[in-house]
């Protein structure tokens, strides 16, 4: 691929990889849509060989990959009775090697690095992304640059600094970062994959063309994803979009970009029918992880929404605990930024009435372990025994608090 | 499955559930091999689907599992090339639902607490076995009971305790807790599923057989896991014998039981040539899911041990750390206790010299996110800059410590 599409513009640009900008209106530029015939290879054990006639990529070296995707659809059968929703599944985007679906969209922007030459590489985020970076810049052998906020918690500058990247800690603006990063990149040949690299995006893809494929080759109604810079729903949308397109189905899902109430610019504007973000103002929320205030992404998401009948739901953080505590009572343990996804469904049945047969998936994005601090208001109630007291609280049974 | 069988009085006993031990000589009884034919069922998606054949269950049900196994086999090729080593793969079992390999013994295991009625399972540990089985209990709707020593840390508290279970922190004796956990269990028709629960051990089992399978059919000739209790190398060891008695192998790996210096009751036992373990007295090691001073498997790891032609070795703390950096530079963040192995085999590397198309698998138990306490000695560097000092620090590239 050596061309890039803008959605507005309706035209084609050569690709620059450190300006993946509209030239014209300045808003991200896409991948192209593949053209038919394309092919599924499902026995293949890698997810990015298995899907590699949907990716930008004329070639695959396995050996850049951590094993990421292939992850499994929990059915939550019980939750979804208790709650009144509809059949409903948990695309356990956890179980990818750093803990958080960032693996599936780096694992395919370092493919691209490679292709490209490039020896650096470099992110901008103090969360997940630093981590998935870091991870795969290691695997890769490249140098690989860190580019953190002050005041980044020791614990999150661990999980990323375990791969020994470079790390640097940038006073100041750390919004303008995210421009100012591609810019010194071009400069000194450092391939910056930021929140909405157009390669990165195309990983995304592969999470709805798994949830297809374990669907049995179906759509499911609603699929419900955290939104934060929009990198991860443009690659879900594009992924239903190229389904269509390529004639694997003849309808979308509904899709549901979930923000924490506490940071929802694109909440915010989606509800008002603006066509672009405002920056969000004193940003504060448990949810870190989605906590974009000013989401490069914005106008374009906004735009593919509007285009592809989704929804923008916003929740506070009392919901996406409960939530986590609901999902956490089904087995799985996430952030509290993926259990918003629970949080926005539950809103959304109380407003709507599903169709009997109505399938809704979960995409539940980063592990709980990523984030224990968000559960110190948790009080597990929990009882101390001597080993002689132990015979009667077991009779007991039932709750010890 | 109604019978258990005793490897040192070679007899087999009616099933307890309060009491998996031989009558007569008190050693740990297992599961008997499966009798030929079985075969694999690789399409399937489930672990315990493809693997069935070789399960003690005469039905599975599916809506038990949390999507466990399946986990990548990650090639190690620069790490083996730097440090001299043989053909070289990590077994990624951070990969599962909870972040470790318990939880492919809990499946099992729970499993059977439902296909023999069971309403209440329960389980002595405060790490990786008391999250997973938590999380298995909750998704099978039971009441779980996690017994927990006096001082766990708060964290491990809320890996486990985020599904709900009931917490019981006992005071006294930790290890007798292991015994009298099964008598209360009889008691309160409670199923204890403890380290080395037999179906739990089933469970490790197909560890092995992914692994055989992921080779192309091969065993490698080298495969090192951590040893504690016990449990988890009983199921390697198991699913190899079961490859060569049912004819798919006609050898066994060199199996290595790796222990921490700080806790190496196992290690000892087997360099005296004893049969049996002595309890190894102030136990002190950053390698707490790995430390057991006292594990009841002890004898019968020793005898399959030495049966089988394997070894138990020990690493130090800093020779963990170290290794844990190396698999880190791989991409691979795990606990130290899973480091071991690696470190492990960079002394073995020393001391014997391999053929040189050997190959050798690391089996990494559990995440590094899990004992983010375990890096506080890691000093990271970074170097503080202005958004105008960036693009000097990214010119002159190289450290920045």
């Amino acid at each position: 691929v050596d061309r890039l599409e803008c959605r507005f513009c309706n035209k084609d640009y050569p690709y620059d990889p450190f300006s993946p900008f509209c030239p014209d209106c300045r808003e991200p530029l896409l991948v192209p849509s593949p053209v038919p015939p394309r092919a599924f290879h499902p026995a293949e054990s890698l997810a990015l060989t298995r899907f590699r006639e949907f990716l930008p990529l004329a070639a695959i070296d396995p050996a850049l990959s951590l094993g990421e995707g292939s992850t499994p659809l929990l059915p939550l059968d019980r939750l979804a009775d208790r709650l009144g929703l509809p059949a409903l599944f948990a695309k356990n985007e956890t179980l990818n090697p750093t803990q958080s679906f960032k693996d599936r969209g780096t694992a395919v922007a370092i493919q691209n690095a490679r292709r490209l030459g490039f020896r650096r590489i470099g992110t901008v985020s103090t969360g997940n992304m630093a981590a998935s970076t870091a991870a795969y810049g290691a695997r890769a052998g490249l140098e690989t640059v860190v580019l953190l906020k002050e005041g980044t918690p020791e614990e999150n500058i661990l999980m990323a600094g375990i791969h020994r990247p470079r790390l640097l800690v940038v006073e100041g603006d750390y919004g303008r970062l995210f421009y100012e990063s591609l810019a010194l990149g071009r400069r000194h040949r450092i391939l910056f994959m930021n929140s909405i690299d157009p390669f990165r995006i195309e990983g995304y893809k592969l999470t709805g063309f798994e949830i297809f494929l374990q669907l049995g080759r179906r759509v499911p109604d609603l699929l419900l994803a955290p939104l934060s810079s929009g990198g991860h729903l443009i690659g879900l949308l594009k992924s239903f979009l190229e389904l269509k397109g390529l004639g694997f189905a003849d309808r979308l899902p509904v899709v549901v970009g979930v923000q924490a109430e506490g940071c929802a610019p694109l909440a915010r504007a989606f509800a008002a029918g603006a066509p672009r973000i405002k920056i969000f103002e004193n940003p504060e929320t448990i949810a870190h992880a989605i906590s974009n205030p000013n989401p490069p992404a914005g106008t374009l998401v906004l735009k593919m929404m509007k285009d592809a009948g989704g929804l923008i739901a916003a929740v506070s953080d009392a919901e996406m605990l409960e939530a986590q505590g609901f999902l956490a009572q089904e087995g799985l343990f996430c952030q509290p930024d993926s259990a918003t996804t629970l949080a926005a469904l539950i809103k959304l049945s109380r407003e709507r009435s599903f169709a009997r047969d109505a399938t809704a998936v979960l995409v539940v994005t980063g592990s709980g372990l990523k984030n224990l601090k968000a559960l110190d208001s948790l009080r597990l109630p929990r009882a101390r025994l001597t080993l002689s007291g132990l015979a009667g609280a077991l009779a007991a049974g039932g709750t010890d608090a």
